[in-house]
């Protein structure tokens, strides 16, 4: 395992929009877009069991995550590496954490999205080890 | 094969930074910031036959390309698909075609990078045949 290099924690602590990047069963890759945090060197993503994304993780847990500097386009960072472990969020902590931290809200149902929709899927949060990290020059 | 859609046509034409994904030879998906340009549903990306991403290419022909919006988070465009072409470039007049969108120089070598490197590597096209397309709700 890698560590994530001081000059680049920031790109990777949020709120910068990341691409999380995943395998789908016909071996080809795709990216969606996602909110992120570090936890040591270990990235969080929390996303939801109805989601591709994590349909194609549970075959394949091989990912990337990637964040380019919205103010410039030559500093970036990416983490290649694995989905080490998946854990529940039934109290919804870290998608609030994710919320505060990308929209100054305090809660993702109610403030962002309608309640009712925390009852048709259950939330779960990616735990990414980084196996190899590039960082721009 | 599928059409890239008008609506995000421009995000794909050039000069926005597009993350290009290849997958390693142990299978682990990485990104690489390149520049691109569309020629009908087609995505050119210019490189060397040096670079890890070409080699992984040559192993593997899947590939994704993203392009994010600077100005928009929640503007993306994402095409999955294989390299379903190689073409040498060695008049240079795709990298030259390339450097007028992004830089508005005439020539990458000489203007860009020393004329010198031209010798050190060779300089490939890649044609990037979308297969599924996902955009920005």
């Amino acid at each position: 395992m890698e560590s994530i290099p001081e000059s680049h924690r920031e790109l990777l602590a949020g709120p910068y929009f990341a691409a999380l990047t995943t395998i789908a069963p016909d071996g080809i890759p795709e990216n969606t877009i996602v909110w992120c945090s570090l936890e040591g060197d270990t990235i969080l993503i929390n996303t939801t069991d109805d989601r591709r994304k994590y349909k194609n993780i549970k075959e394949n847990p091989n990912v990337a995550v990637l964040v380019l500097d919205p103010e410039d386009g030559y500093n970036w960072i990416d983490v290649r590496g694995r989905v080490e472990k998946i854990t529940g969020d039934p109290d919804f902590a870290n998608i609030d954490r994710h919320t505060k931290i990308y929209t100054g809200k305090d809660s993702f149902y109610g403030d962002i999205m309608p309640a009712e929709a925390a009852g048709t899927h259950k939330r779960v949060v990616l735990h990414i080890k980084p196996e190899r990290v590039v960082v721009s020059p």
